[in-house]
C-alpha cells in the first residue's frame, strides 16, 4: 500500500499516455482537454488503492481506474451543457471553448471509451466490470434527471433528496472501489462491502459539500460560498430548515428562494441564519456523521487486516476533515 | 429462415415488452417515445436473420438486435439536437417535444441501456458483442464529427466522403449482421464476411439515398426531394460534379452551393442538370453498383448453403431496388 499522492501520480502518468492526438481532432481534442484539466482524481485513486488492499498490484487496475475517470469527465461535459456552466476547475467548459454540439458528441465518445478500457481484462472480469459500470452509469443519469426535476418542484422530500445525491454522486464512488476489488478478484462479500463503504462515504461527502457551500471558509473552500443559495438549490440544509422552521421563518425562506436579487449578500446571510436557528445546520452535521460512521462500520466487516482497515479509515477521515 | 415482415413483427413485439414505464419518467418517457416512433427496423431484422442463417433460433439474438436498435435511436436523438431537426419520421423530435437537456440525458441513458442488453449472454459472447459494439459506436461518432466538419470545409475529397458515410452509416449495418453471427457462434471467417457484406451494402444503401434525394420520385421517396441540395450537402453527386464539370459549370455549382434562396425550385433544377450533364449522376449509379456487387461477391465466401446465399442476395436486391 502506498499513500494517496503516490497513486495520484501513477494515475496521472497513465492518463497522460492514454491522451493521444487522434483523428478527427475536432472530436478528440475536447476529450484530451477535459481529461487534462486536473482535479483530485479521487475516484481512480480509490480504484487503485482498493486493488492493492486485496493484494493485487495497482498497475492491473489502471484501466478500470481510467474508465471511472473518463466516465466522470463525460458526465461533467454533459452536465455543464445542461447547467449552462461557463467554467470547470477555473477553465472554460468544453461547450464554451468549442460549442454545444462538440460537447454532446465528445461526451458520447467518452462514454464509449470508458467501456473500451475494460477490454484489456479477461471476459469474466470484463463482464463483471461492465455490468457494474452500466448499472452505475444509468443511476448517475437518473440522479442528474432527479436533480433537474427538483428545480421545478416544491414538494421535494428528504428521502428523495438523499436518493438523488446517492445516484448522482455516491454510487460512482462505491463503484470505483468495487472495481478495484473486482480486478483483485476479492470475495463476493468483500466486493459488496467495499461498494457500500464507498457509497456511504460518498453520501457523507456530498452532504458535507452542501454544508461547506453555505458555511465553508471562503479562503479555503475553492468554490463561491453561498453558491447553492444563490441558485435556490434544494439542499439538505434547505429541506431541513423548511421542516424545522416556525411559520414565519418558513414563509421567509420560501420567499427568499423565489428571488434572484442583484446583490445576494443579504439573502445569503438571512438564509444562513435560518439554517442555524432552525436546527438545520446541526441536523446536517449529524447526518454527515451518521453516514461517515455507517461507512466505518461497514469497514469492520471486510476480510482484511486491521492495519488496512486503519488506512481506509484514515483516508475517510482525511476526506471528511477537508475544507474544500 | 423466415421473411422480413416476420422478423420485423417478432422484433417489434419484443421491443414493446422492453418499453416500460420506469422512474424518473422524465428520463424514460422520451426513450419509449423515440423507440416506438416506428421505422423499418432494418438493422435489428438483419441481426435476427443472420443468427438464423447460422442455425441459431432468432429468439437468442433478440437482445443483440434490440441493442443495435436502441443505439441507432440514441444516435438519432443526439444527431437531431445537433442538426436542430424539428421532425423525425414525421413526428416531433425528442428535443422539440421535451427540450435539449432531456434529449442529451435520455440519449446518454439509451447508450448505456444498449450495453446492458448484452448482459443476458455468457461472458465470452458478452465481451465479443461489447467489443464490436464499442468499436462501431465510436466510428459512428467519428462519422458524425466528419459530417459536421465537412459543412465548413470546401476541400472535401471523394475518399474522405466515402469514409464518412462508411463510419456514420455503414459500419452499424455490418455490426448488426456480425452480432447475429456472434450469437450463433459462427466461424471467424463467417463473422468477418457477414460484417463486410453488411458494411458494403450499407455504403451502397447510403449512396443510393444520396442519389434518390436528388432524383427520387417525390410521390414514393418519403423525404423532400432536393433536401440535400437545399442544405448544400457535399454528397457524392456534388463532389463528382465538381470533379467532372468544365470551369463554367464548376463556378456555377460553387456559387449555387453558397446560396439559401427563398424559393429553391430553380436552384434544385439547375444543380440536377449539372449533376446529369457532368456525368456525376452516371458515376453515382456506377459506384452504387460497384458496392452492391462487392457485397454480393463477399456473400460467395460464406460457408452457408446456396439457398441461404440466394435469400441474402434477394434481401440485398430488394433493399437496392427500393424507391424510398
Amino acid at each position: 500500500m502506498q499513500n494517496t499522492p503516490y497513486y495520484q501520480q501513477a494515475f496521472v502518468d497513465y492518463l497522460n499516455k492514454f491522451v493521444q492526438v487522434k483523428e478527427p481532432k475536432s472530436l478528440y481534442s475536447p476529450i484530451n482537454y477535459i481529461l487534462q484539466l486536473g482535479g483530485k482524481r479521487l475516484r481512480p485513486v480509490l480504484t487503485l488503492m482498493t486493488a492493492e488492499i486485496f493484494n493485487c498490484p495497482y498497475e492491473n487496475a489502471l484501466n478500470a481506474a481510467l474508465s471511472v475517470e473518463v466516465f466522470h469527465n463525460f458526465s461533467l461535459v454533459h452536465d455543464d451543457i445542461m447547467d449552462d456552466a461557463p467554467l470547470r476547475r477555473g477553465q472554460e467548459t468544453v461547450h464554451e471553448k468549442w460549442d454545444v454540439n462538440t460537447g454532446i458528441l465528445s461526451g458520447d465518445a467518452m462514454l464509449i471509451m470508458a467501456y473500451q478500457l475494460f477490454e484489456n481484462y479477461d471476459s469474466d472480469t470484463f463482464q463483471a466490470l461492465a455490468k457494474l459500470f452500466s448499472k452505475t452509469a444509468l443511476q448517475v443519469c437518473e440522479g442528474q434527471q432527479y436533480d433537474v426535476d427538483f428545480e421545478t418542484r416544491d414538494d421535494v422530500s428528504v428521502p428523495e433528496y438523499l436518493k438523488m445525491i446517492e445516484y448522482k454522486t455516491a454510487v460512482l464512488v462505491g463503484a470505483a472501489m468495487e472495481m478495484g476489488a473486482i480486478v483483485a478478484q476479492a470475495s463476493e462479500a468483500d466486493k459488496h462491502n467495499m461498494y457500500q463503504f464507498g457509497k456511504n462515504l460518498g453520501i457523507a461527502f456530498q452532504l458535507q459539500d452542501d454544508y461547506l457551500d453555505a458555511f465553508g471558509n471562503p479562503e479555503t473552500f475553492g468554490k463561491q460560498v453561498g453558491g447553492d443559495i444563490i441558485e435556490n438549490k434544494k439542499t439538505y440544509l434547505y429541506l431541513k430548515a423548511l421542516e424545522f422552521s416556525n411559520d414565519d421563518d418558513k414563509q421567509q425562506l420560501l420567499h427568499l428562494y423565489s428571488l434572484q436579487p442583484a446583490d445576494q449578500t443579504n439573502k445569503i446571510e438571512t438564509i444562513k441564519e435560518i439554517f442555524d436557528t432552525s436546527g438545520a445546520s446541526l441536523a446536517t452535521k449529524q447526518i454527515i456523521e451518521e453516514y461517515t460512521n455507517k461507512a466505518f462500520q461497514i469497514l469492520e466487516k471486510l476480510e482484511i487486516s486491521d492495519e488496512k482497515k486503519s488506512l481506509l479509515k484514515a483516508f475517510g477521515q482525511q476526506l471528511m476533515n477537508r475544507n474544500n
